[in-house]
């Protein structure tokens, strides 16, 4: 089975309204709710994908019972303070209200890591690592992971951004899979422009994903919208592009972890993966909600995926 | 015991955000949530005068919890449908959210009437029906529940408005408090202006609360903010007007309710009952939450409102 950390799950409240108009009062005319943060969404996929994983993170407050909506196996490590909601408001435009989150404690912290080491003695295929972290835990918290899950022999998968997805890299995860602009602010190099589905491979994408291995990651996937994504992979460089899809680049990247966490956990080839991640991407980026797509979405553009080796 | 009916609580939440710009994302740096809905607003004031009443009406869903939150004796009626929640969002202006709410089933419906029923065999001093409706009860919800009080002998006080008030109205509940807004639109007449806090008497405001009665109440009070109130009771004619409180009038009409209902309960004298009334709702418009107000302000205030029979 794999493993996903979500440190930091969300409730995402999405409220339709006719139009937000600041200092009245807004009727709203229909209201969803779903559990999200990044983990939750690529556990969401994974289980599409027929590998139902194992949940973990934080989880309190009156609405930690929505992360027992989405129907997986789940390990919350409750916390005194509020699993934070996202409200996004849509009236055409989307306006979103984002809840700081739980302040977490360091004995709540423990008792986490306690329930990482848990899992981790289960004997996962991958533990993924996915998304922000709350107030309150280490700066660190992904680099002691992704160590944690090394000492137990287990592959780490680390989708992050900014501090976190810096010190988690230092630890040499099996693979980090940041975005052009994260793998930039990585200090990888600067990203190409974002125009032309098949797009010509530049050096400095190749810088980023360099840049990324020179962080301390073992492998590499740098995902980079329209352009695709640039790869190194057991020492093998890979450029892969399928057509472009306008939509949700959210749900885009947490379908592209999961295709690349099931990959290593099935031992398939890196050419075959990489083709079923570009095209699950382009099908989750054409759904309206992240951790959604349709898998005949996928298949229809499987053949228009292109994965080289460079 | 005073019995307080809230059929339409909800979740009162509260954002502060620097600034709520459409189609952004904006980080809301501080969260807070209280149970809210007239009757529960009226049923903190009675609390506060010393006066803890019994709750009931409708819970259902993941925030439903927050209303065991308020610390009194509560009878709620659980539903499949969820309490709305009401989202202000305070940058400078307040802007508000305000969910749907649930819609209630016939069954219950029936449930509630039930519950209902039983809290007027434990004979109460009072029972007050606050607040809007949740879609799917009957239109005349509240002249239904005037019908059962007074079969039980248990004298009601209705604070509601539009077609709620009507109805309810129309079963000739003890005591009817709309404000000039809502006593107008059943049809009593013009409101005078809201300017002058000693404004003259005029004319009109007598044709509105005569015009409460006629529409069914053996009682009526209608408060014309900063004009005060006009009442008639037990077929005396009171005016009465204090110091003008700039502030929450949406909390100052839930106080007037609390005190009026506990005059009837203890029996006190109408022109006292009025002048704490008038007092209570003042300090309650300087408070910064509905159901919320300061004691002390309360009784400095009082000598400085004016009640007389006219």
């Amino acid at each position: 089975v794999i493993a996903v950390v979500c440190l930091n799950p969300a409730l995402d409240v999405t409220y339709h309204v006719d139009a937000l108009v600041r200092g009245q009062s807004v009727r709203v005319s229909s209201v969803r709710e779903r559990a999200g943060g990044k983990g939750v969404n690529v556990a969401r996929v994974l289980a599409a994908l027929g590998e139902p994983p194992c949940l973990l993170g934080f989880a309190g407050g009156r609405y930690a019972s929505v992360l027992a909506d989405v129907g997986l196996d789940a390990c919350w490590t409750p916390i005194a303070g509020t699993t934070r909601r996202t409200v996004t408001v849509v009236d055409g435009e989307a306006t979103l209200l984002l809840e700081p989150g739980p302040v977490v404690s360091d004995q709540e912290w423990r008792a986490f890591e306690a329930s990482f080491d848990d899992v981790l003695a289960s004997d996962p295929a991958v533990v993924v690592l996915a998304g922000s972290l709350p107030a309150g835990v280490p700066a660190d918290a992904y680099g002691r992971l992704v160590e944690r899950a090394d000492t137990a022999g287990v592959r780490s998968v680390l989708d992050a951004d900014g501090a976190a997805l810096r010190a988690g890299v230092a630890a040499h995860p099996y693979l980090a899979k940041p975005n052009a602009g994260e793998a930039r602010a990585l200090g990888g190099g600067l990203c190409a422009g974002a125009a032309g589905g098949a797009g010509e491979f530049s050096g400095s994408l190749g810088d980023l994903v360099t840049g990324v291995l020179a962080a301390g990651a073992r492998n590499a996937v740098v995902s980079c919208g329209a352009d695709g994504l640039l790869a190194v992979l057991d020492g093998r460089r890979y450029r892969a592009y399928g057509p472009v899809v306008e939509g949700n680049p959210t749900g885009a990247g947490d379908a592209l972890t999961a295709v690349l966490a099931r990959g290593i956990a099935t031992g398939a080839a890196w050419t075959d993966v990489l083709r079923q991640a570009i095209a699950t991407a382009a099908a989750a980026a054409a759904a309206p909600a992240a951790g959604e797509f349709d898998a005949r979405v996928a298949d229809d553009l499987l053949p228009r995926v292109s994965v080289e080796e460079i």
